[in-house]
């Protein structure tokens, strides 16, 4: 049965998902949404893959216990991970949208994709596009500092150029068209990356593709709009783990967006 | 009772303690070892205390459930959890022993400490230095993107030497004799960050000092020395992910010495 009332429930790693969620809010006003940022065992990009699985085993079991009716993995590196978790709501990754989002894009079919290092080891993107398009060519990189960057706050920074140039120079070299940014954190940098890349590449952020999937799924009926007349939905922002830094990472990312206080949870 | 045939326990949020338990082994040849990374819920330096607290009581009953004989705790941040933990073996943390050893060194005093967001944040240092000796000046500086670097394995990198410099500039302006690396990481970036510092300024590693005091605990009776008829003695790592990195890592840290196998546990 396709549930209607509950809120929409996003996970992540970290906080970095709530560049998505901002996204999901102000698309879907009048939906009610459930975050979980799992800060106690972040980052998620350097886990082995059964860990990581355990892990977002447990998150959605979580999300489901507060009554989701569905879930948005706004996660890369959890989202690599998704084969085999069965649930009885639907589960919606960001690889295969964001795959599909850089094929429409791409017009010299040569895209990039930057990552976690689990997410590039795994070759998901890659994986994902060559599913849907075999002649596309992919060449990806994994970026395993700029989560640090990001969460010490150098947004604009030279060093922060100096490392995006050296991260991205491979790809320019190799004439990509569109990158994908495939790790939440990265639309905080987006103005340097645009800079190395050059103002003609299309830069997707996961939020991007994640909306087009969800408009589908609530045409399709897969997903059941809130009911209007319930009056203002709920908007709930969890976390395993809470720091003045997260706090402060939190208010940035969702800037102007007043947030709720964030809730701690256990898993 | 004080045991004399269990191995000495050593963990760390990581591999970065493995720069502890190489000192350790090469100065008690005749003492086994177990070694636990906890590096599936790394890193520690941005976690709250009271999840910070939680970790550490777990992976000290894993190593006593191991038999240890002793607990060293190399993680900075870990160190800074330590009171009001109740066991019945020893359990030495980083911090006291850094603390005395920059005392014995600095001249001016004029002392430096750099670590984690949660080490600085928790004046770890700041307050043992003070307790020993209320008028020696401390500065103190967070430094997050280093673990990074290292992780990266960008440690003779003129990005890295960028990064230290920013951080460490207020430590120079500041002139500290001094510099306590309260980060098991920290030793990797030696190099760099004695470049920056220059070369009469003292740097500080946690095995140095930690070596003082397991001599002092040994010579005291507090620690019982492995009987040398007992023949080989063990060295067991353990983490609690593994990832190809990891494991890279781990031989980069404790080369030229060859490491057994990390052995995956739960706890």
């Amino acid at each position: 049965m396709v549930k209607s009332d509950g809120p929409i429930g996003v996970f992540d790693s970290g906080l970095g998902g709530l560049t998505v969620l901002r996204s999901l809010k102000e698309a879907f006003p009048n939906e009610g949404f459930v975050y979980l940022g799992d800060t106690a065992r972040l980052p998620y990009g350097n886990k082995s893959p059964s860990t990581l699985k355990l892990y977002v085993e447990q998150n959605i079991k979580w999300l489901e216990s507060q009554g989701a009716k569905a879930i948005i993995v706004a996660c890369n590196s959890a989202s690599t991970v998704l084969t085999n978790i069965e649930t009885e709501i639907p589960v919606f990754g960001v690889i295969e949208p964001g795959a599909k989002f850089a094929l429409a894009m791409t017009e010299n079919q040569s895209i990039g994709v930057i990552g976690t290092r689990a997410t590039i080891q795994k070759k998901a993107y890659v994986d994902a596009i060559h599913r849907l398009s075999g002649h596309t060519k992919v060449f990806q990189q994994a970026c395993p500092l700029l989560v640090s960057l990001v969460e010490e706050g150098w947004d604009e920074d030279p060093i922060t150029n100096l490392i995006v140039y050296r991260y991205l120079s491979p790809l320019v070299a190799a004439g990509v068209d569109t990158l994908i940014l495939g790790c939440t954190h990265y639309p905080v940098l987006r103005n340097a990356i645009q800079k190395v890349m050059g103002r003609h590449v299309n830069l997707i952020e996961s939020s991007q593709p994640m909306l087009e999937t969800l408009n589908l799924a609530f045409r399709s009926g897969k997903l059941k709009a809130r009911d209007e007349n319930l009056g203002e939905p709920d908007m709930h922002i969890c976390a395993t783990d809470i720091s003045d830094s997260f706090t402060a990472l939190a208010q940035r990312i969702l800037a102007p967006i007043r947030i709720p206080p964030i809730e701690r949870i256990d898993l």
